[in-house]
């Protein structure tokens, strides 16, 4: 078999069948990973391609009136089981849509709400999920104006999906912020443990095979982060590590800068309970979706004050310097590991744990 | 049985159980009609309330900035089947919200959209979707700023469901655009004919019982309501007959203005095709959707210049005044029949066409 082979995979390993393209849409394409950044390069981007949807922020950047921008991001929420430990749907699809927003810097203001809902759905749990809302849009500080609802047949839907769009005004801040703006130097802080809600998500739905004691994390990040942004000018990005985990947000930064990361594997805070679920599952807590984790990226100089800040917080208790961003290999994350080598910690492959938001 | 039993309901009629709340989710709660404006005003209001949301226009009115206003609205889109005459579930989704947004009186600016896709689904359909959503994007002149994906499992979804927000600015106007702005003396001026979208996804999904030409009339409205609002600036109210038909549109209008609506039937345009599907069906064109439709409620004394402008563009050939805004009885819509009768045209009770967007 020559070396041009295309049946030759970049490893040299030998595929039986030359590598296609997917032709149908499998779980994978929803995973937060490779699949779906290829699904979104070749699909979504060539025909809305704008300036704005390219940047592949969690938000929009979107100019508004003379001189200003709002952020406006959307979310799909479809997870199963509708509630677990820590919270349901609705907590779930404000507060990711509050976080998505927050995270160019801007103050979550206006939400809009579409719910599908299954024929049949007990109205009971349709208000639970509505009443969870409400709190964690007060909890946000934003106000729900627009909503829409439209009802499927029994089958479809799994009781209910909701779809979130945010709409936030961007706060004067010296530079803006997002995952193009990474630079050499800089550190890289994480807000807390890593895998909580995966592993929630998981438990409830009965998938772990014996009883676990976590809760989701789910919470609005917009207050930490505007606590950040009043005592440090030097914040760069801000990211929240969901759907393909903390290993898949710092790949997608280190390509959008063109920058290499390094972290140490020894200061990555995973509950021991998480560890444990993910050492019996087979699973990297790097690679697990968070839904109230946030990835500062600031100016080493600002570390200890961003890191002080975040402490002094509810939901930034835990934080912590992981990493740092380096020149070298653009576009790669690296980890320093317990025993001291290096390893290349590479974005989501195909889908780890489905409709987990 | 006592005047005062619980089971007599308000036409004298004997029920044989006291008249209940549904307490879980059928399909005609997502009708457009009574049913889903009881969900909404029984579940969503009281625990989002807000003066925006409350306001039940298209769109909520939100104060962006110091001294403008965003129109902010969603849209879910269940459409069943994917395609059918005259356009496709991204056409949908795209205009729906483009449409809502308008409503107000704003030049819709962003979307952002969120995709459901069920496992299985063709990825050459998925790019024939996002494609029409492309053009219709275009056509409108919007910019979609942000999306989602989530992946359900095979026998989900229908293939795909589509949520869209938008956002619009609104332009500058001597007074606000909505419902509840309608006055005594006003005229109602309708776009064009009625029924075409409903009967025509309906014919896509075989259900006519036989073959029929009629075409979908999506269409994204903002630029004839931008024609429309630079020759008069005496519109009170716009909105668009979707979900519910023009019948359920002018009702929620006389609730939000808490006036009369009298309507001349000799006036209402309906294509032959559709009448005859009506006919055959049993329906009423006055409930069935359209999607490129404009109801246009203004000062008489701008009725032929709005008419007239209206009709030298595509999408309001045939706009015609089909009646006017009455102080009594409020909040009751009026029919002048054929026949020189009157009879009250009420709001959607329960589901006709379900999944026609």
């Amino acid at each position: 078999m020559s070396e041009k082979d295309p049946a030759v995979d970049m490893h040299g390993a030998v595929c039986p069948v030359p590598l296609q393209q997917k032709s149908t849409i499998v779980i994978g394409h929803g995973s937060g990973g490779k699949m779906m950044h290829d699904l979104i390069s070749e699909v979504f981007i060539p025909a809305f391609g704008n300036p704005i949807l390219a940047a592949g922020n969690d938000a929009g950047l979107a100019p508004a009136g003379s001189n200003s921008h709002y952020a406006i991001s959307t979310d799909a929420h479809v997870v199963k089981p509708l509630f677990f430990p820590g919270g349901d749907i609705g907590k779930l699809a404000v507060c990711g849509t509050v976080n998505d927003v927050a995270m160019l810097g801007a103050i979550p203001k206006y939400l809009a709400a579409g719910f599908i809902l299954e024929e049949g759905l007990d109205i009971s749990i349709l208000s639970q999920v509505v009443q969870s809302m409400r709190e964690s849009a007060e909890e946000a500080g934003i106000q729900i104006v627009a909503g829409d609802t439209k009802v499927v047949e029994k089958g479809k839907a799994d009781g209910l999906y909701i779809t979130t769009a945010g709409f936030g005004e961007i706060i004067p801040y010296p530079h803006p912020i997002g995952g193009q703006h990474a630079q050499p130097g800089d550190r890289v802080i994480l807000s807390g443990t890593l895998g909580d809600h995966g592993i929630a998500v998981l438990g409830a739905r009965g998938d772990l095979g014996f009883e676990s004691d976590v809760k989701s994390d789910i919470a609005p990040l917009n207050h930490l982060i505007h606590a950040i942004l009043q005592v440090s000018d030097k914040v760069h990005v801000l990211r929240d590590p969901t759907r393909g985990g903390l290993a898949t947000s710092l790949n997608e930064i280190a390509k959008q800068s063109q920058v290499g990361i390094i972290l140490d594997e020894k200061t990555i805070p995973v509950k021991p309970a998480v560890q444990s679920a993910c050492e019996m599952l087979g699973f990297d807590p790097l690679y697990i979706a968070n839904e109230g984790k946030l990835i500062v990226i600031c100016a080493a100089e600002d570390e200890e004050k961003v890191l002080a800040t975040m402490r002094k917080t509810d939901d930034g208790q835990q934080a912590i310097a992981i990493g740092e961003i380096i020149t070298d290999p653009p576009g790669r994350v690296l980890m320093k590991t317990l025993i001291g080598s290096h390893r290349v910690v590479d974005i989501l492959a195909g889908e780890l744990l489905p409709r987990i938001c």
